[in-house]
């Protein structure tokens, strides 16, 4: 199955993004304009199917993000599609709530064991937004403990970025360092008493360095540093969420939050995200206004009953484990072979690589080699798997990595 | 075409209520919380097809809010509806942008005499946050006016009500009068030379109160104004946008602004936001960090794309122009005959209808005696047409708006 790398993008993508700077700042905004990242992947892509996607010169690649994480079961999943396309057929964006809501909210209950109830809304953003906005409203106090570095949507809350962002938009953030519990216990005691809440990702996945788990020490420790204070504790669980453990991610570690925030791979690419929370945060929950034109709308919710359905009958998550692993397995021994030191950390599910020594150089190429054998990764953003991916498909996506490593070598002569 | 009232929620409105009040904080949220404005319209609504609706009881509905915005066309119009189909047979959430991105970009380019490029997004919050940061952004500075009671979203920097907001996130938001040009004035005084832009509604449609055009003198001195200061003039044409005037609603009035927000009926009811803005003001555009998990999906866009094709043929509008103008007639003359004096404002297309010196128990009572009679309609907020609605619709409509007369003055016996 080898295949010549191609040399360089395609003519219809190349004349997509001539158009697109006409009509597009830049040519893209946020965390697909491709040339903040690299020259060889593909800006446009036209079609995808299980695990893998099609750029608009037709290049078919094998997707290791998987739309940047929401596709969890794969490209047009049979079950889901047939969700999306009965849902149609009936209507989407009505007067009022579909009944699909309260069911969904219903399944998630069952499913996740912190949540009480539910609320439904369209970005990973809303749902991080609405949970600093009911613990606040909770407490009656402001201060917000976040983890330096930390990705948490782009709103102006919590922006990572300083452009058109003002200090007063995170005037309440008091920063803690990840792992580090005696940091967040010093941000608290900064707080005094006006803490609300500690907002945490249920591992670090900020872009540009390792992941790392959180120390099963360090989540018991916040927890009880929340319970100690009165705060909330908010998992951010929009990017980890449906794709490590169905019931949050946390609960591996025993930890359960007060609030949690769901996005991405909730409903296998349709637009929708969730807050979940406990019966004590019920009234504040009720007491905050939130909403948005499409947050009620059918379809994303039709969408998200059938991924969540597809998700409990128990195959995907093993499935994401064991390919994942056997991914991680391969990579790690065509880096040896090749004679590069790598290091690769975070959950298999959602694996990155980084070269040892590297100023993220290195990484480029070699995502830019992998793209241009047919493998879609990215060089510093975690990657994701799907359940679509099989043991062949991983088998495939290692010969075309090797031939990566290959290129990575010769290039560097 | 007379119907008997229905006496009350039907019994999968009330089984649906009580399992929603289990697992959703108040049994819902936000805008289309039903109890917040009415004990007879539904909370739980079907399908939908047309200028019809159908709640969980199989109600039949003509709908007079066309899911309070976004379906501008009708529920399922034939050709978004091919559009959507077509793009979900190819793929949906990618890694890349959809080559559609760029076809509607430049569609939008070509339709809106004030817009030079265009970025996507989900909500219509998305869209006036990320105006608000470009603006602040181009500007490097800080203050933001707005009109008093205007709605821009409920993100924590402009939402209306309190719980969970701090006075931080509003701290650089300076309040004027709609239509006041003397306070626009004083508040742009009030920011001295930290004023970065100036947001408007294209008219006033803040809930529980009569809309108000705008008035020519005033949009011409808030341009005037933002070009004397070097602030952006941002128009909110979330929930006018499309409905109109396709260029813009400020278009008639010969005002063109900087930076204009988009949503609800960009798509006819798929999940979408947009802003547009002039050349000026594209770096900064370039230079904030926006983005969504979603924002890039093409099937959102595929539907926009559509939908504009559809508008831009140029009979939708007219269409809805004359309905609303039928619609009002017709109920300026039922509530003459049944001896109401009414207050009808707004364009037609948008109609809000207010009992005079009634203090909403008077319109509640009738709104809800509408939709017993079959019309989904609300009590204080602007409704909207569609260009589904035909003539027949209209005279359809008004014969059950007269029975909802005659149950109001028999039930005030």
């Amino acid at each position: 199955m080898t295949t010549a790398p191609t040399a360089a993008l395609g003519d219809r993508e190349l004349a997509l993004r001539d158009r697109a700077r006409q009509v597009i700042p830049g040519g893209m905004y946020g965390h697909m304009n491709v040339e903040a990242f690299s020259s060889a992947h593909p800006q446009f892509m036209v079609s995808g199917e299980g695990c893998r996607v099609t750029d608009a010169d037709g290049r078919e690649y094998f997707d290791l993000m998987c739309g940047w994480g929401p596709v969890v079961l794969g490209h047009r999943h049979p079950g889901v599609t047939a969700a999306i396309l009965d849902q149609l057929e009936r209507g989407d964006c009505l007067d009022g709530t579909s009944p699909v809501a309260v069911e969904y909210a219903e399944l998630l209950v069952d499913t996740v064991p912190a949540a009480d109830w539910a609320m439904f809304c369209k970005n990973g953003t809303d749902a991080t937004t609405t949970c600093v906005t009911i613990a606040r409203a909770a407490a009656g106090k402001r201060k917000i403990l976040v983890a330096n570095g930390a990705y948490h949507g782009a709103a102006p809350w919590c922006a990572l970025r300083g452009a058109g962002v003002t200090s007063e938009d995170q005037a309440h953030l008091i920063h803690y360092e990840y792992n580090d519990l005696a940091s967040a216990e010093q941000a608290a005691a900064e707080a005094g008493d006006d803490l609300a809440a500690i907002l945490v990702c249920p591992m670090r996945h900020d872009v540009r360095r390792d992941q790392e788990l959180a120390e099963p020490e360090f989540a018991r420790g916040l927890r009880a540093l929340a319970d100690r204070t009165g705060a909330a504790l908010i998992l951010d669980d929009v990017r980890c969420g449906h794709r490590l453990d169905l019931g949050g991610s946390w609960e591996p570690l025993g930890v359960r939050p007060d609030l949690s925030a769901w996005s991405k791979a909730l409903a296998n690419g349709q637009p929708l995200g969730a807050v979940t929370g406990v019966d004590a945060l019920r009234e504040a929950a009720r007491s905050v206004y939130v909403t948005g034109s499409f947050w009620y709308a059918a379809v994303p919710l039709a969408a998200g009953l059938a991924t969540l359905r597809e998700l409990r009958k128990g195959q995907a998550l093993p499935d994401m484990l064991r390919t994942g692993t056997r991914l991680r397995e391969g990579l790690a021994a065509q880096a040896k072979t090749h004679g590069y030191k790598i290091r690769q950390t975070g959950p298999v599910q959602m694996p990155v690589l980084y070269f040892a020594g590297d100023d993220l150089s290195l990484g480029t190429a070699w995502a830019e080699a992998a793209v241009r054998r047919g493998v879609y990764l990215h060089p510093w953003h975690n990657w994701f798997l799907s359940a679509a991916h099989t043991d062949a498909d991983i088998e495939a996506i290692l010969d075309r990595t090797d031939e990566a490593f290959t290129d990575l070598r010769r290039s560097a002569r």
